[in-house]
């Protein structure tokens, strides 16, 4: 049963939920896309917008300098002296918007269309993350309004470089652990089951990323006069990239497996019982099946096996028509998926080793890493995780599931190893969001109760 | 000993060379890319400009539509009443100026610079092949200049898509008998031994081109979710080329090497007479020294020996930093260069096959044909190649090497197949020239000395 402070904060959260989208809306207009310097203005503005937000109810803001785009730190304390203090994380920054050719609507003119939930806002970002920003912060917002303070001393912390892979958070934290320090970090930046069934995230893989451009002839060549007699950049990428896996789909890179934990008969049985809907989630995105390892079902590889896949390859011409070429170079963008001890450094020398080892002769390459997070899975007992899920059941029927993610936030693992502090990660995303594809989404039922539900963590949490 | 005619109309070649010049550079500032639609005007500004200097001169001359870009065509008849006729094929197109960034001058804005050999031009098309038009219709302009006629009959052929496979040519050809009906087509679009050494190119390879889409999941995927559990279309696409060629270099596709003639011990021996020299076409591109099938000279490989090269690849994400995607689809640019009867059809059909083999469960892929030309090996003791010899005798003090080349010119097949006329190739095109590389560019020794090579000629043809 809600308490009567809940119900009056949950009424305001209703009558007021326009006021709510309207908001996201004019964040999501900001292109704070990160990887790409020429948004860095936007960047920018996108992080100032939030603060300003958040000055006007009442917390303390900071926009903080790294080696990168900075971080928004803000922070309200509870009028409750014995009140935990909670530190929110979250990103301010998004993906690109490209292919854009493939959204129904430009990426950064927010819409609400309808959806077979009712409404949605269509936009990069909508989801990952600013609309799961907003959960919480709309929450803050619904007690300043009705209850004139927070129950719990409240620390948010928005990062801009997220969607690069965090690069300068590891020194962030370490520079600023007093400012950070609290009893548990709340992450909004994972999914749900299903749009009706709550999730606490309690394991994340862990991630590398490289760009790799290998180099062959000084410049780029006729293929009438050359080809047949130089090894094709292209052509040898291809030959490297063919061997990164065996045909049973294991990763090749050496000692890749080193630190990947044996699911336990128990583990296993505990994934099978959620009943993952293999159909229903291949079939959304137009195949018939899983793919990968055959020994393991598709939720134990996403959750709990590593995986290697090209995000980006590009050489040669690409332009319309023609063009009898043997491009100079050739490159691509890789990414690692880790779980359990898998070390993100060694995986990273041993990916440049196997790449370095299969050169062709005359040729070189460069390998530029743009971050790395280890993976994590926290203890499922904590009074954390317990609050979170009294919480959530206070607005869902359902009964919360605690589920792993494919996905890496590198905070997390961060968070625990420079500020010694545990993560509870709970959102409200649905697996077609389309996060980081053309047309990415939220749905608005996800944002209201998502308000709610964060409105109702609050509570819980304050009674620890 | 050149004729009295000649020695004068050498002495306007020299006296007016800078014209020469001028009106080339006039030329290559227009960008005229036959593969991009975007350059459509411009090529047709480049016909159109080549057009009004042939009117100039006397030429009657028709802009011929096709299916794609129109072919220019002119005409001018000798007053001597047994001449022979003599079709001039040349090409007004040019490659793509990309990338633009390993130009060390706009690719469309051309400039005169020291060279090795003197002053060089530096501009796409500078060589490939407006400059070597250059050299046979300035010759006509000397020959005008000096002696108001012509010797021979002169018909000119200059296409628009030569750089995109000539894939209105064949139709054209067809069309056009009667208007095109000569002695010998002369072409112009081939290269010297060396900078003191004329030859006569009386090979080319054939060619293939496609390009090819695989498509996996029906859209973008995030590759924390689904890494693992789908086939990545990246990692797919270099898996079937990796499969493309095997340890020794040689081709995979079904059937590939069904017409390629073995070498005869005659045949090696003539080749390897020409002491190519391997250590310094290589080192000029920074390789160490030759790939490919181990058993055959780097000659041989070029001239004799078919290939299949990748001219370009993409999919993902290609831009400034990463994105943790897993692509719907990949794409490649992919040629075949031919020899002896390979048939360019059934080398089509078959690579399809080679890539819808290999595709992945629920996969799909598309081809689409850019064109395609067979190789093209000429009688050596014909009365065109004497005469031809015999005018660059005139010029040059090192004898006539008689050589082939591994570039693909679809007209010379074409002509024979459709005009039932054999081909005498004739160029002045040097290997460092960057032809379809950045800083393209064509030596003024080469230019002139050219210009002086097709007046001589052109007198030498008359004599048959």
């Amino acid at each position: 049963m809600p308490s009567q402070k809940l119900e009056a904060i949950s009424k305001h959260i209703d009558e007021n939920f326009q006021f709510s989208v309207d908001r996201l809306i004019d964040w999501l207009k900001i292109p704070s896309v990160s990887t790409d310097s020429a948004f860095d203005a936007d960047v920018l503005r996108a992080a100032n917008w939030m603060g300003d937000q958040l000055k006007d109810m009442g917390f303390g803001t900071e926009l903080i300098e790294t080696d990168g785009h900075p971080v928004l730190f803000a922070e309200l304390k509870s009028n409750n002296p014995n009140a935990p203090t909670v530190l929110y994380y979250g990103h301010y920054d998004v993906q690109p918007g490209d292919p854009f050719e493939l959204w129904d609507t430009a990426p950064f003119e927010p819409v609400i269309t309808d959806s077979k939930y009712g409404k949605k806002i269509v936009a990069r970002g909508a989801e990952d993350d600013k609309g799961q920003v907003m959960t919480f912060i709309e929450a803050f917002r619904a007690w300043l309004a009705t209850e004139g303070e927070l129950p719990c001393n409240v620390k948010i912390m928005l990062e801009g470089e997220e969607e690069t892979g965090s690069p300068s958070l590891a020194d962030f934290l370490e520079k600023n652990k007093d400012k950070l320090a609290a009893d548990i970090c709340i992450v909004c930046d994972t999914g749900m089951w299903d749009i009706d069934t709550p999730a606490i995230t309690s394991s994340i893989r862990g991630l590398v990323d490289a760009t790799i451009t290998i180099k062959g002839p000084n410049r780029d060549l006729h293929s009438g006069m050359y080809g047949g007699v130089v090894v094709n950049p292209l052509n040898a990428l291809s030959k490297i990239v063919a061997e990164l896996h065996d045909e049973n789909g294991r990763v090749q890179i050496k000692d890749f497996y080193d630190g990947v934990p044996e699911l336990t008969d128990a583990e296993r049985a505990d994934l099978a019982l959620l009943n993952h809907d293999d159909d229903a989630y291949f079939g959304e995105i137009g195949l018939s099946g899983p793919a990968g390892e055959p020994e393991f079902t598709s939720v134990e590889k996403m959750w709990a096996r590593p995986a290697c896949d090209l995000n980006g390859i590009w050489g040669g011409y690409t332009g319309e028509g023609h063009k009898t070429v043997i491009a100079s170079e050739a490159n691509l963008k890789l990414s690692c998926r880790l779980v359990g001890d898998q070390d993100p450094k060694a995986i990273l020398e041993n990916l440049e080793a196997f790449f370095q080892e299969r050169l062709p002769k005359d040729f070189t390459m460069t390998l530029t890493n743009h971050g790395m997070g280890v993976a994590v899975r926290l203890p499922v007992d904590s009074v954390y995780i317990q609050a979170a899920r009294a919480g959530l059941d206070e607005i869902y029927d359902n009964p919360t599931k605690l589920i792993g993610t494919g996905g890496s936030i590198p905070a997390v693992g961060l968070i625990r190893e420079h500020l010694g502090m545990e993560s509870v990660m709970v959102g409200f995303g649905l697996d077609d969001d389309n996060v980081h594809s053309p047309n990415e989404k939220y749905e608005l039922t996800c944002l209201q109760r998502g308000i709610h539900s964060h409105a109702a963590i609050l509570e819980k949490l304050a009674e620890i």
